[in-house]
């Protein structure tokens, strides 16, 4: 383990916030204090309590709304996908991941996903409808590709989703968001797209399918040749 | 999907970091360009070029050392784990992912990760031989509590870099990381924790055993093992 040097001044701010989380004296749905009260508790600038606040923002544990008065400032919120999300796109671009782990990652996710026992059966419904409209929408011949990839994400997301372990959903939906510029400039050409959309749309439909009527290990092996025949398709 | 707002000044520099490490204008080890520089490059706020450092540097794709000179100044690297955990611990703070979703993460990726073949045999070897260094160091009587956890933390997430993908490592460390308080707090007394220990030490053991015999099936029904009776163990 490495010796971690003395924490920066927008750390102790960090900290104390997941403390006080951990301990319930802030809740979702919470005002975060504001800059000037958090700077005089914590003996920091404001500048740095600024820094902690832009750093929360960024992960996904506070929303933040521009202007002043008394519903300004920052409110706690938790959408775990959205900061692990940008960690992984960054990290990602920076070649500290590749394609071939993220391809192995996503069939790892969404197959287990597959095969757990809904823990909400009206989710696991609501899923089905959903997935349904999508599947329709997928199908729309005047559907540019980039419409298609953030439908297609949402599909695959979605059913993850039934699972219930929001870990695991944020994973996939990380994943999901960390390659999506890679998948859109995956096929060269609006004349290669053609041939592969159709074969898309055609699993998609048996996958649907498959969770549709609760064959849940037919449905793990379908994605997973899915996932593997989509990347086989890119370079 | 949600309409994003205009993108913060901040996220402007994200992006364009981005943009640069995917198109490989900027790699690992090279220096980011200086707060002037980039303030002018994008047309925004010294202070807000700051904002994106920080942020940078909290997810792990940048290392900023103080001081001034020509050495000073932030360095690209990519510590995926690093960003992604402290995203997982505050949301876990948060309560937006409970405990039994970790445990079921961790079974997941630990018991996939040990069923994989390595993908470097000479890596692997070092695993195997690095993990009975730490078993041997977690059999000592006068180890604190908190030693013990952060070893066995390193026992498991070796074992998993085994199967070769970074993705799977970064989010078995993250979440390894994101519960290592509550793995802490989790056996109330030192009383408590003594027939605790000495079960870990046996499991971890006989885990061991699995991986340098290959029995690689095996090692994955131990470690799920060992991880759910750790769970039920903690109130």
């Amino acid at each position: 383990m490495p010796v971690n040097p003395a924490p920066r001044a927008y750390q102790i701010v960090l900290q104390a916030i997941e403390e006080d989380l951990r301990k319930e004296k802030l809740s979702v749905g919470d005002q975060l204090p504001g800059e000037r009260a958090l700077a005089e508790q914590h003996g920091i600038s404001r500048a740095s309590v600024r820094d902690a606040i832009r750093i929360l923002d960024v992960m996904g544990i506070i929303k933040t709304s521009t202007g002043s008065g008394p519903n300004s400032g920052a409110v706690i919120i938790s959408n775990p996908s959205a900061g692990i999300s940008q960690a992984l796109r960054l990290h990602l671009a920076a070649k500290g991941i590749n394609v071939r782990e993220i391809v192995e990652s996503r069939i790892l996710l969404e197959t287990w996903a597959a095969q757990m026992t809904p823990r909400d059966p009206i989710h696991a419904q609501q899923v089905i409808d959903r997935t349904a409209v999508l599947i329709m929408r997928m199908d729309d011949a005047q559907l540019s590709r980039e419409a298609f990839h953030r439908i297609d994400a949402e599909f695959h997301v979605l059913l993850a989703s039934m699972a219930g372990n929001a870990v695991v959903e944020s994973m996939m939906e990380s994943l999901r968001n960390s390659i999506s510029d890679y998948v859109s400039e995956s096929v060269p050409s609006d004349e290669a797209w053609q041939p592969v959309v159709r074969i898309l749309r055609r699993q998609h439909k048996a996958i649907h399918h498959a969770f549709a009527t609760n064959q849940r290990e037919r449905a793990a092996q379908l994605l997973e040749e899915h996932i593997n025949w989509f990347y086989s398709q890119t370079r």
